[in-house]
């Protein structure tokens, strides 16, 4: 992509009305535009993080067999009061009359549908165990929506529901879950604890959180920085300072954290309210336990950075970064330095390199350095009259300081090599 | 994918309540869920067909330079009220207080928020021209939602909006974005009429309608059958049996048909209400002009389906189908039949056909024929104790009604031609 025609221009200054990093360095950096507090554009560049990050978690959820499909928004009144939700959530669903006088919401989960059409498709028990999962955007009327992409009133939720005949077998899925869930926040680069809470009014089993230590985020936890035990303080006994009570090998900390997904076993609740049940082997007729496990992305992708940026910018991982390697031409009147850069252009995408060329005339070196560090992408790679009577080309890491001039083969081949 | 591990299974009956085909045939198949009128869940088969037809559109969109990102649907009245179609739009948008009394609405398009965004990535001329798109949800209060997917309350868009330096540059790509939405809709496999139609208050020229010829369709269209020209009735002064105006060669007929994409002149309209300008080559300040592009990707599988489907089911085009090869066992005592059904599929996987094996041991030979012809799929492929005899496979198009035994090397050659 050449950076003359990218959609979406960096900001000079932070904009004026963002209190979070995530928010405020993708803003700036030309990824999000903010639409209303808690609702974010993804420009160009953002949107390509976000299907980096989409990629990973349905390859994470096709793995454990989850199938993909996409629910409607818009919810009649009347599947909802069946689950009691109507009442229950009434503080965070938006909702209104159509023009006919009939009662909608917008739904901020999706179990009550899912319960629903599942009852289409599971009658016996040779339909079980079944796992569906949809990217879909998700509604809440959230009374304050200060912390950036982290807490949306219009957000991109990853929501996967798995279907069971007991306990156990949901128990067995859940395991499987917690696996998928920890590769995928493995894979976007991000360090976090599998974080023991309460499952309200659920479970009496705890459900589990991946909270990423951030202050940016809106929950509190208590860890074991030696085996990664942690609770949410919500429902934990556990105090600052004192013993681990899992290892004993260390002292509990506490921090603020970001909650980047969870798990939940739902039991029978949902299914026993749609009568979603199936036939054992007998022929007897037994309600389907529930699970339900999700995961935000554009949530995931403000912690990214929140979790990966400096004085200067972004630091994107490599899994997730919009493109792979920036090239940037430093204006010059030696005709050679764009024509060399164009090369080295071709030569990338050539080799299906995922790059953006900086090739604006009107840049100095210095604004396009200041870009490239804000933009944040891995690697950056320099045409110059300098690297041109070194007959090579300046690289650098985003994450490193050093600079090196290698030879066009040497950077060809550090920016495939994964 | 094992059809006995399918979500979404197919009815025995028509749902009760649908009157359209698209709906009725995309339902019992298990392509679809309805939750309201116009509000329809795409389950695992139909999420598939789906994906096929955005990635067509993708590809069309991003040849003509299409740079894709992702808006919201919440819309401040604020920014509507700019261009004064908080008023204008007040029959079809949604909109609603949320909890802090504020005034939101639901985009039915997306004109406005573009049109503020760009302010922050067109200055220059040499920012011109630009286009971005979007595969988005779009709600709209529609009091009449009988025609299934076609007419949604709920629905998916394609919405590409370009911008220009003048009117001559955007009737420059108005023309490319016309053979780019051709190209779509021929790999879609659908005949249409690129048909005249008013601008409205936008502009005096006409717009183009993509219309298919359709009892489904809500639109009206008189048409040439010998050259193709076409206008939507709204506007045309043409009448039925009189000769064409533009060939002369053939009489005007008139038909029912579904528009499955617009595109449209918008001029300086929206451009001029968000102060969207540039500064041309001597320094002067001009309004941007602007296009917008649609197409509905749920709308478009519908139509599709209206237009390929017999008295037993839908009869898919290769480039949308859910699989390309439905592979049938036909259950019997003889293991045989199971393990070469099992090492065929296998083949293709290996092969990276995407097939949909029917391995359900419950279901006779006719249930799984019906279901076969009901999903739709383009090529199916047998195997039961008649095939083994003859040491090979029967296989068979949906469009055809000849099956012919081949043998499995020249199955795999059948199903992997395009």
């Amino acid at each position: 992509m050449r950076q003359s025609e990218l959609f979406g221009k960096t900001l000079r200054e932070d904009p004026k009305d963002e209190i979070a990093a995530n928010a405020r360095l993708l803003e700036r950096a030309g990824f999000v535009y903010k639409t209303m507090a808690g609702a974010y554009d993804y420009l160009p560049l953002g949107f390509r993080v976000l299907e980096k990050i989409n990629a990973v978690i349905r390859q994470e959820m096709e793995a454990i067999g989850g199938q993909e499909l996409l629910l409607t928004a818009l919810q009649p009144k009347e599947r909802w009061m069946k689950s009691g939700r109507w009442d229950t959530l009434a503080e965070i669903m938006y909702r209104f009359k159509d023009h006919s006088g009939r009662e909608v919401g917008l739904a901020a989960t999706h179990e009550e549908p899912l319960a629903e059409i599942a009852t289409r498709s599971i009658f016996s028990h040779k339909d079980l165990p079944i796992a569906v999962y949809q990217i879909q955007t998700k509604f809440r009327d959230e009374p304050r929506a200060k912390s950036g992409l982290i807490r949306g009133r219009e957000f991109l939720m990853k929501d996967l529901y798995s279907f069971h005949r007991d306990e156990r077998d949901l128990e067995r899925f859940y395991a499987k879950a917690d696996q998928a869930y920890q590769k995928v926040f493995k894979r976007a680069g991000l360090e976090f604890f599998v974080t023991e809470a309460s499952g309200g009014t659920f479970t009496k089993q705890f459900t589990h959180e991946y909270q990423v230590l951030s202050d940016a985020g809106e929950d509190h936890i208590l860890y074991c920085p030696r085996c990664r035990y942690a609770q949410n303080q919500e429902i934990t006994t556990m105090r600052l300072g004192t013993k681990c009570p899992k290892c004993g090998k260390a002292a509990i900390q506490a921090g603020k954290a970001v909650e980047v997904g969870n798990i939940f076993k739902l039991g029978t609740k949902f299914s026993s309210a749609f009568g979603l049940a199936y036939a054992d082997e007998r022929g007897e007729r037994k309600p389907v336990w529930m699970g339900s496990y999700g995961i935000g992305p554009g949530r995931l992708m403000a912690t990214i950075v929140e979790a990966n940026h400096d004085g200067r910018g972004i630091v994107w991982p490599e899994a997730v970064a919009p493109y792979r390697a920036h090239l940037i031409e430093i204006r010059s009147v030696m005709q050679k330095v764009k024509s060399q850069a164009e090369t080295l252009y071709k030569k990338l995408l050539a080799r299906r390199v995922e790059v953006l060329y900086d090739d604006r005339d009107e840049k100095s070196a210095g604004e396009k350095f200041a870009d490239a560090d804000l933009i944040g992408i891995p690697w950056r790679a320099v045409i110059s009259e300098k690297t041109i009577a070194k007959k090579g080309v300046e690289v650098k890491r985003r994450s490193e300081e050093k600079s090196s001039v290698v030879s066009v083969e040497k950077l060809l081949k550090m920016v495939t090599t994964k």
